[in-house]
């Protein structure tokens, strides 16, 4: 067995979201759940067929993030794993709805950050998703300034009172 | 730390979903849950009890499935998993009954594919799931035609309009 | 790729989960879902920021707890993963709760069992988690005299009828 | 305001679910969520457009049930309402994937008793679901013999352990 | 058509929840989903059976709020109606267990406060509810000094931070 | 018992979505709830405490949708009912959100269709609402070419493939 670090390029202004489905029709229903979630989302995504044809299958109302999508997808290469690209809307507004597409497994992760996924290959085109790097690791822990700081963050740009 | 790599077996017209819950009553959780989704379901499952007794607990109302369950949650050998085989059910039909139930806490794999299931040993009797392999890696990316190649299958067999 | 098993210490009495998210407001959400959850629940939670000032973010209401889960956040060291320990209350009572905060990406482990996270460190500051040991392997298959006992202690605690 | 009952007819086997949504995207969701639920269901479904063209919208797989719901929400002739009939399946296998669907606002009833629903009408062609008779007020109380009985033909027919 | 108000006394300590749901399987069920939300809660339920023996079906942990439930039951007499009492817990810490039960349909009220249950008999022995009276009507807006005032006592009994 | 239909006024773009729900922390939680859902919504909303003070508690970010939502809850005047204007946003955009809010009971409504809520009142300051009518009654039933019509509206829109 064999581990590979994928890197998933971000681009300013785009949220990636990565996670495992089970079917081919999750294409479709990912494509439906984003759509229903905010009004003028950009997106694209894609999803690795395990079986028969064994395509990346893919959709989106944006071509950027379309091919950046099937790349990433691509470069991953595990089964049933699926990739989403998102601009004009964050993780928080659409998770949830993907969480209730009836293919969706998992998710591994949903972020802005410089990401890494770790994928482990048994044998040569069978391969899994073992793990991601999120980001960095932390500096220290939180004072009583920065929680202060914190606070007054998320109410100053509206996501609390 | 050794990993190891676990195959699952998938008879013929059988589905698999593979998870982590954290507590006995999971066992008849799970059952509930399955009869609750779909009239003539047939089903096994296996979850393994990490204290205690540490024995591989198990439900199900088909033998066969109930013993395939119980050989590959116990050759996974990591505590709190299970394995669930389905016969006249999909997984799009259960996941999630099986994401509502109090003691689950995620969800490795769901599928009909060959399925391999990475497991690090990092001390004798200590393992854990780091992976799923599902299916394999895809060979190219979907054209136009495939595209709708793809539409029209899932109209045909009834899933869109 | 260097792999590290970090030790998870677990107080008598107490429970821990370990997740994923994905924005600093986690911490006060997740706050928000458990004492939404129990009356009287004691807790302290940790939130990994990945990026900006990367600090170990934290809340609670108990601060022995909340030394624990900043301690072991620190220790896990991968960007976007909070921990959480709870007493006075089991992960069944809060699971959903936590579940439906809208920043959760995945739980990597609900437990009051000895628990280890295994960390991938694919660079300096670059780490992930890939997998939980929560428990020991199971040492046997369930036979009909423990199935009995089994049903007949979650019907003795009073959790099923 | 006037109060008009409506009788719905509910043919052996069947069940039925009357609710209330608010976009003509509805009757596509409702015929997507019924799909996914049970292999094999049979349903019927009718929505009422409450603007625009004012139509009875409707899907399904079954002429007969299709009908019943066309039927059943013009006499009820309230906007926003939509009927489902179902067979080979129960409530309980569609209700959580029917509240999944993002247009549903709330459901009235879900049974295979006889049932009558309450209608206010305030002014001509504006009409409102105001209750539902769902069969027939209680006889008495449960002792202890119907309990036991009670669990037992639960146990009987595999919904518990 | 005539409508019965019927009123549900609250004890001090205690809250009620009244909903309608479809099956008899429903007072096991929403037993389990209240004794997993929280440790320690007390409650007593009751179920309006529709058809058949057409009993208030009972379960409970507590025999003075399970005769009060029944005596609700028993006074809307709606068929598939149930109506829950619940102490040392609040509505927030089990309304969405009680949603998660399958054979729920709706809820009607949750609260401490006087209530009353607007109940639609169109011939005898069937009975529907319309509405419910839940504490009294609005006596004026907030004003500044009030939305203060309800943040700080919010903070201070802990719900938010 | 009497009973008044009030009048729900809809301006050009906006939403109105009506709701019960029970402790005075639900403004607070729905406001957080719709920023959470869509970037750049904006809102009004109101809530019927119903003991204690009595007010219309209210929040938003829109001026004129939180006088609107402030007026329309003093009229409906039924103890613990919430009233939601939204703008920029789609009550699909919402409601799951809203409904993950822990609580809320239940939905009357959500609509841009001209809206009537009926409301019982049982005594002097004891009013429930009993039902909403939602739109104009049905005109005719769907024909082929209607269907048609509806499918590829969709499809023009963007919600499906």
């Amino acid at each position: 067995m064999q581990f590979e670090v994928v890197d998933v390029p971000i681009p300013e202004g785009t949220n990636v979201i990565i996670g495992q489905a089970h079917f081919i029709k999750t294409v479709e229903d990912l494509y439906e759940a984003l759509v229903n979630s905010v009004p003028g989302i950009k997106f694209g995504l894609a999803f690795n067929e395990a079986s028969g044809k064994r395509l990346v299958r893919h959709e989106g109302n944006d071509e950027e993030l379309r091919k950046l999508a099937i790349d990433v997808a691509k470069r991953i290469g595990a089964g049933h794993v699926f990739v989403i690209y998102i601009r004009n809307a964050y993780p928080i507004n659409v998770l949830h709805a993907i969480g209730r597409v009836p293919e969706v497994v998992r998710l591994f992760a949903a972020t802005a950050n410089p990401l890494k996924v770790i994928v482990a290959e048994v044998e040569p085109e069978r391969r899994g998703v073992v793990g991601v790097v999120d980001g960095h690791s932390p500096l220290g822990v939180e004072g009583e300034a920065d929680r202060e700081e914190r606070k007054a963050f998320l109410r100053k740009i509206g996501y609390k009172l």
